[in-house]
């Protein structure tokens, strides 16, 4: 992929397999800077698809897009979601049928996605299969794989109704509380065989610094797949998304406050729990602000590491990266 | 709708009730010359939707929206299809992941009309209901009617196989020769109560100048519809697509070999056949250069009408429809 850094890549890493449980933003810069420093390896991303909706009769699959796009080169990185050079014509026309919902806009690049994606669904293509032809446009390094082939969609309890995660997020700006979240569908989802093949494999599962309630939390919830990353021979090592006891994008701190998790790194990692204890995690790296918690989150059997955490450039991601894979393999 | 032509509106003509037989473009035309002669007449037009298809997932229905744009005024009519200031930013994309037909490109405009549609139509609305909801965004002065709510699609049959209408016309320009036209569904379709209703209170039904087989032919073929046309107290009256031996768009000499019927103006009032002998007509309108058909055409119990019936401009759209509702009303 990139033979520039190769001083800083990791030994052996053409043998090696890494799967990634990730959710959009964060997931994707992740990934970038983990195919930086390990562009040999074999790197499996599990993504969650709890944010996908029908929307004017297509799928619409805001995580795996906003990854392929991010890899793809074809973000849009100043607005942070959406394809660069994006325009909106055919939404505009929607919103004059008074169809679709008003407050979504869909960019005509993007949905060329959507339709291209709707399009082999409805011939008959699983959403693995789907995002395998979306991806073979692009020279992504990586395996996209949603975490099910079956539609789990993640709603949120407010005070004013339960609506669809998306109409929480970008109709209401996740300003109404969250009282619960619920996915929807997920009784009836099962892991991929790709994901439960990836992860068996894995020499290294990475949780990237993504939500821990509707992205990380929402890829567990489907039923067998914590297991399957549990029952992994490989280390599970996460980077946390909170810095400073402030989520670093998204709306992280009002997922946590409605399933009573404080904002911290301590906080998530115990949420996820220490794996030796029946929880998840081998290793988390938090930022060097959270430097503090190293040793309380080591006692409790986590190797804990801090370092700076914000993923504000494809060096720094990949240097995250390459430090939450040290702790893996080392 | 228009006063400034009231000197050549038709008398009575809030009263007035018309029933229209249009397919696309030379429906669209006629359409809209109809309304500026009666523009406080109830006009029916009881639209083709044998051309329709599903295209990406969404389903595209070209008559119903070239008349639709005509109407509204939106229309490219330099191209003579699609919407006026178009783009193809999504078809570009659905081409660079291999998806959908490459040799039909959906405009950005046009998508939107389709996307409002399919989304509607997945909601459980019948064609009827959501294409009154797209029309209400425009003032199109006339009711739009799907010929039926059922699917029924146009196939032709080659030498190369048998394909999609649009696949002959678009991809292959008519140029592979016709053997036959199937109407994939018409078994199980059924004329709507919006179109039943239309016919059995009209005062005139108008046959556009539009394709006898593919378009006209196709409504006629909706089982029970020719019944409920014939059964109409009202005159029938068609204006020839034909003028001096040739169409004047699209496909209809093609067409009309498939079905051994020559391409002239006297051939195509003898195939619909006079509604004395059991056809369809009660009258019919060729252009000047066939005036000689009028007197045997006449002797065969229809009341022919030779004028000039290219339609060039919106007054000489107006004038040809003043003329047929003349015949049907005089």
């Amino acid at each position: 992929m990139n033979a520039g850094h190769r001083s800083e890549s990791v030994p052996n890493a053409s043998r090696l397999r890494i799967a990634v449980l990730a959710g959009g933003v964060g997931g994707a810069k992740f990934v970038r800077g983990l195919r930086q420093v390990a562009p040999e390896a074999t790197i499996s991303v599990i993504t969650n698809t709890g944010d996908d909706l029908w929307l004017a009769g297509v799928r619409v699959c805001p995580d795996l897009d906003s990854i392929m796009y991010a890899l793809a080169g074809v973000n849009d990185a100043e607005r942070g979601w959406g394809r660069a050079g994006e325009s909106e014509r055919v939404s505009a026309e929607l919103a004059a049928y008074g169809a679709g919902w008003p407050w979504f806009t869909l960019g005509d690049l993007d949905l060329g996605t959507h339709l291209a994606r709707t399009s082999w669904l409805r011939e008959g293509a699983t959403l693995t299969e789907a995002t395998a032809r979306l991806a073979a446009r692009w020279d992504l390094g990586v395996s996209l794989l949603p975490m099910s082939d079956d539609p789990v969609e993640t709603h949120v309890v407010t005070e004013q109704g339960t609506m669809h995660f998306e109409e929480w997020w970008v109709r209401h700006r996740a300003a109404l509380p969250a009282l619960a979240f619920e996915q929807v569908g997920a009784d009836r989802a099962r892991p991929t065989p790709s994901v439960l093949g990836a992860l068996a494999s894995a020499d290294a599962v990475l949780l990237a610094p993504s939500n821990p309630v509707v992205s990380i939390g929402t890829i567990l919830g489907v039923p067998g797949l914590r297991d399957a990353v549990v029952s992994s021979s490989a280390r599970i090592v996460g980077v946390s998304p909170i810095i400073g006891g402030a989520a670093v994008r998204g709306m992280a701190a009002q997922c946590l406050a409605a399933v009573d998790v404080d904002v911290s790194a301590a906080a998530v990692a115990r949420h996820y729990g220490a794996r030796v204890d029946g929880g998840l995690l081998d290793g988390w790296l938090v930022d060097t602000v959270d430097s503090a918690v190293v040793p309380e989150l080591d006692s409790e059997g986590m190797r804990a590491v801090a370092r700076p955490l914000y993923l504000s450039s494809l060096e720094q991601s990949a240097a995250i990266a390459r430090d939450a894979l040290a702790v893996a393999l080392g």
